[in-house]
């Protein structure tokens, strides 16, 4: 049924009679979904009913690496992580890299669907097709490294690659994430479903070669693509060097690096303390994904005070907003230290950080007080208060009990006016950009089907001025719902379903992604693919995500941003003075839903559009 | 020039000019100080000029496994490690045990000699008799196990085996340890002089087998071995289950386990906050050494509060008592959380802890001040402070600059009389065991060439009550001399220098130690040794570190216990009224020295001695 040994197999694992199965998977799902997103949200639409408790046993849990992982094609070593999540109740689906997702295509899977519950801790041990469940007794309660090695000293094989949960997802706190060696499944609360599940981790080893369909049309596609990667400007010059982290310069400059909660972006710029001049005196090394020429991951070891000697990979970009830029701290060494503790007790660093900075704004306004959160001074900038706090939380303990579960369940803890000052779409906390500054940008996190999301529909144009498929003014707001559509399924189709880096995506080849993709993807499975049915296949899979939301009872009104960005303008810096109106946000998602071809009262897929994209029975669903 | 593959090669390893050749080892030595420890004291003596910095190039540092370790006899697993201690300026000697010390014998050597010092940070990466010298730059500052973690990924090999160092021993802090994986060459601060030679690890892998002389010789004194091993009614019953921690509440009942830096032992018990029980709560499950089919290696889990999460492997019984019983901290956690800690930072618990009640017995006595600790309140119990001054120490920070270097050197810099509260014997912290109940034990630690140490001529006569050689009095004073000196040669010869673990020797072979350290060395070595040869190995090795000490210029003045010990009797508990006088102190000296044959003024190794011992070169650099 399958050419070239593409899509080979799909493990299914019931974790509630401890049973696994190997499943094909069907041709059609392989074509029309590509693969990592595309094949997490198919089977989650498929397979999860509409109004599941996401921390119940209906719920399912993902996992599918891309058609490329695990072949010579750079920077393919990605996987999606999909199920329904408990911090939105939308389509929770995040991706990570490292070796994880090529060693389980060489254990012989493309995807991993795990069903069920466990009735006590279990990890599941996978080598070569065989599938074991052990008590994961011992390591529960673990931290993430020490759960990782511990577990690889009891089954004896030091390569053994893993992803896992901390004490985080144990206490199924709803901002957990899941961890493969230092790379995170970061958002959505993916973490909290595995505890919900009584999963502490999936280990992985594998032997098994991936075939090639073609291997003459690789060498040739693949030499295309190494050479844009060559030729950008940014990825081998800067980006590898310095890794995300150099967007605080880039964004402070833009006067988009939100600071304290973001009530004060732009006119409080702290790049002079945890810009790319402090980020470098921390850098001593970097680490690659698997197969990864670039190697963007940057080792930073903190150098003074209480967090002398922690070392973390990162902290990206995000974290350094999430730890520093949004909580005010500018102590390098405990962003450091805090992105390291989140890693090790595996809770997502943006949702913790931006909560934090949540219950800092109300410690500063009088709504929290110092009996709320057990002492601490909680004012923006106290670097020790936010390291206590991370911990907190995995536990829930203290105010990490109150702030657990993310903003939005914070905020409706709290009650008064205190949602007002909640930064999330969805109930998932904003990353990084003052979206105030970046208009596109603010309209993926307003539509984006998993909430406020920087790893959906990138605004790469508006960010890095990138003039595909055009230029664009960011401050403008005509064109950004068709540029938010291109962006979303290009990502999706580009990126997250193949699975291929985003960054590379971004920095070297936006201006032929589709063809890339094509190209590497016919190579590779040996099936046919135009460029347009490769940007199809992102509008179909957006499509499905959107479908499932629908399902869920999410509608126009979840498009929306926070308050304070519809209605106070940023106080300073190179975009001072601009804000999205709401009337704004209505335009544009006008123009959005038009694109979409989706309906601008409900925001749903249409039947038609639904049609159109193969997706018929789905529209069934939504009626 | 070897019999049965038994001591193949040394490697010696030259850090100042990045070269390395293989040596052979002459049989003399094989014979005659079989391997480990005495491999070490051997080449010790005999290439460090006496007088040298022992943080100076011309210290040397010797890593020896023994002629059992990486054949099929459990518990062989161990080495030791040798140079001239910055913390006395004595014999530094400790051993540790792991999986280390079989993969350097799978590289193919028997021993390391590192001698010079590195210009940069450097690692040594030794595979299968090929040696490397890697710039240690990234790795520099970073703790144990993510020096070890990262060293893996840039040398690409997962199954690397390794002993470095941490902060504490870069900066050279004099009670800095060596560590491999999680298990420490604690004591004598051998971190500091790897440090001190910009060494930061040294990394082996090995896949040769190790010869054996006769294989059914060794199968018989195996079978002997482990048949004692299994009737042991310690062993297996409860060492294997609960580790040396079992011991607290052991040493409690016996009114020894030392609290609040000696001043309340026996008065004060903390065994129902730190004994079994509590312990029990904490136990996660445990790790073996490389070929040990006991495994006394407890993993514990801390659960409340900022510590909940932290594992170690551990707190050893010694680390009960350093960071719990000694300081007076009485929280699980926090010493679960301080022993990993200074895992990964790479210090002494033992000399830290100690030296830390040092300090807080100041502290409480006035002579240290609020300001002198940096706003610590630095009462005894003080659970949060401890933990930060372990940090603290390993960079010479606040009031870890007093104290980094341990009790005797702090107390020289404090002056007034708080000497009288330094807790040494020759620079060396005590260990656990207040000898006021246990007087061979005192004997021992008064008169070890390492300085205060449990780990030499261990009195489990009087500690366990085991009669062999003989049935003690532990109260006594007749007969002690005696006893030490068969304690100290007897575990050199049957656990330090084969290399055997000390444990099984104390609780399954104390009455068949030579007999079964002679049977398995000659079916390994194909050498023959008698049950007396054994010993006299063990006599000729304590005999040639005692006159490494000697040439330092170390008398019998020296062979002393802290004042406290000395003048005040125990204050409660079962050995209650109990201390070591002056007099009995050195009524069991005058003992030791005739039994050893030593000179009972200078405490010197004699010329006749030394020449019975077939050592004549040693008493031409006495004289």
């Amino acid at each position: 049924m399958y050419q070239g040994g593409y899509m080979g197999k799909v493990l299914r694992i019931n974790l509630t009679d401890q049973t696994s199965k190997e499943e094909g998977l069907p041709l059609a799902v392989a074509k029309d979904f590509i693969g990592g997103a595309g094949f997490g949200i198919k089977y989650l639409f498929d397979e999860v009913k509409g109004g599941i408790d996401p921390l119940g046993p209906e719920n399912k849990l993902i996992f599918a690496s891309g058609p490329l992982s695990g072949t010579n094609v750079p920077c393919s070593s990605r996987m999606a992580v999909t199920a329904k999540s408990p911090l939105t109740g939308a389509v929770g689906m995040a991706l990570s890299g490292g070796y994880f997702p090529t060693e389980l295509k060489f254990a012989g899977y493309d995807a991993m669907i795990v069903e069920g519950k466990a009735k006590n801790p279990t990890y599941v041990w996978i080598k070569n097709g065989e599938v074991k469940f052990r008590s994961a007794k011992k390591v529960w309660g673990m931290k993430t490294t020490d759960t990782q090695q511990i577990i690889k000293n009891e089954l004896n094989d030091q390569n053994i690659r893993m992803v896992c949960i901390g004490p985080a997802g144990e206490n199924q706190i709803k901002i957990a994430s899941i961890i493969n060696e230092w790379r995170a499944v970061g958002r959505k609360g993916l973490g909290a479903v595995m505890g919900s599940k009584n999963l502490k981790a999936i280990a992985v080893r594998g032997t098994e070669k991936i075939a090639v369909a073609d291997k003459d049309k690789l060498k040739a596609a693949r030499g295309e693509f190494t050479k844009a990667m060559k030729e950008s400007h940014v990825l081998y010059p800067a980006f590898s060097k310095m890794g995300t982290p150099m967007l605080v310069d880039h964004t402070c400059a833009m006067g988009i690096f939100p600071t304290k909660n973001f009530s004060a972006t732009g006119e409080y710029d702290p790049s002079d303390k945890i810009g790319t001049e402090v980020q470098g005196t921390r850098n001593v090394g970097k680490e690659h994904c698997y197969g990864c020429p670039v190697g963007c991951s940057q080792l930073k070891l903190a150098k003074t005070g209480p967090y002398a000697g922690i070392l973390t990979e990162g902290p990206e970009f995000e974290t350094m907003f999430a730890y520093g830029g949004v909580t005010g701290v500018e102590n390098i060494d405990a962003i450091i230290a805090a992105d390291r503790l989140a890693d090790e007790l595996g809770l997502d660093t943006i949702s913790s950080g931006v909560t934090i900075a949540f219950a800092m704004e109300l410690y500063e306004k009088g709504v929290l007080s110092k009996e709320d959160t057990g002492g601490l001074e909680l004012n923006f900038g106290n670097d020790k208060a936010m390291v206590a706090i991370v911990q907190q939380m995995a536990y829930r303990e203290g105010i990490g009990d109150l702030l657990a579960d993310g903003t939005k369940a914070a905020a409706e803890k709290i009650g008064k006016d205190s949602e007002n000052y909640a930064m999330h779409v969805k109930g998932l906390e904003l990353p990084a950009y003052d979206v105030r500054g970046a208009k596109a940008h603010g309209l993926n996190y307003a539509t984006s089907f998993t909430g406020a999301d920087h790893c959906r529909g990138y605004a790469f144009q508006e960010i890095f001025g990138i003039p595909f498929p055009q230029e664009v003014d960011r401050l403008a707001v005509e064109g950004k719902g068709k540029l938010t559509k291109w962006n979303q399924d290009v990502r999706t189709a580009c990126a997250d379903a193949p699975t291929m880096c985003s960054f590379i995506l971004d920095m070297a080849v936006p201006h032929m992604a589709t063809q890339n993709t094509a190209a590497l993807l016919e190579a590779v499975t040996g099936l046919e693919f135009t460029p347009e049915e490769i940007q199809e296949a992102g509008e179909r899979i957006n499509n499905l995500a959107r479908a499932f939301n629908a399902r869920e009872g999410f509608t126009r009104a979840d498009d929306t941003l926070p308050e304070r960005l519809l209605t106070e303008p940023l106080k300073g810096g190179a975009s001072k003075g601009h804000f999205i109106s709401k009337d704004e946000l209505n335009q544009m998602l006008d123009e959005y839903y038009a694109e979409r071809g989706w309906d601008v009262t409900t925001g749903a897929p249409t039947r038609e559009k639904l049609t159109e994209l193969g997706l018929e029975y789905v529209a069934d669903q939504l009626s």
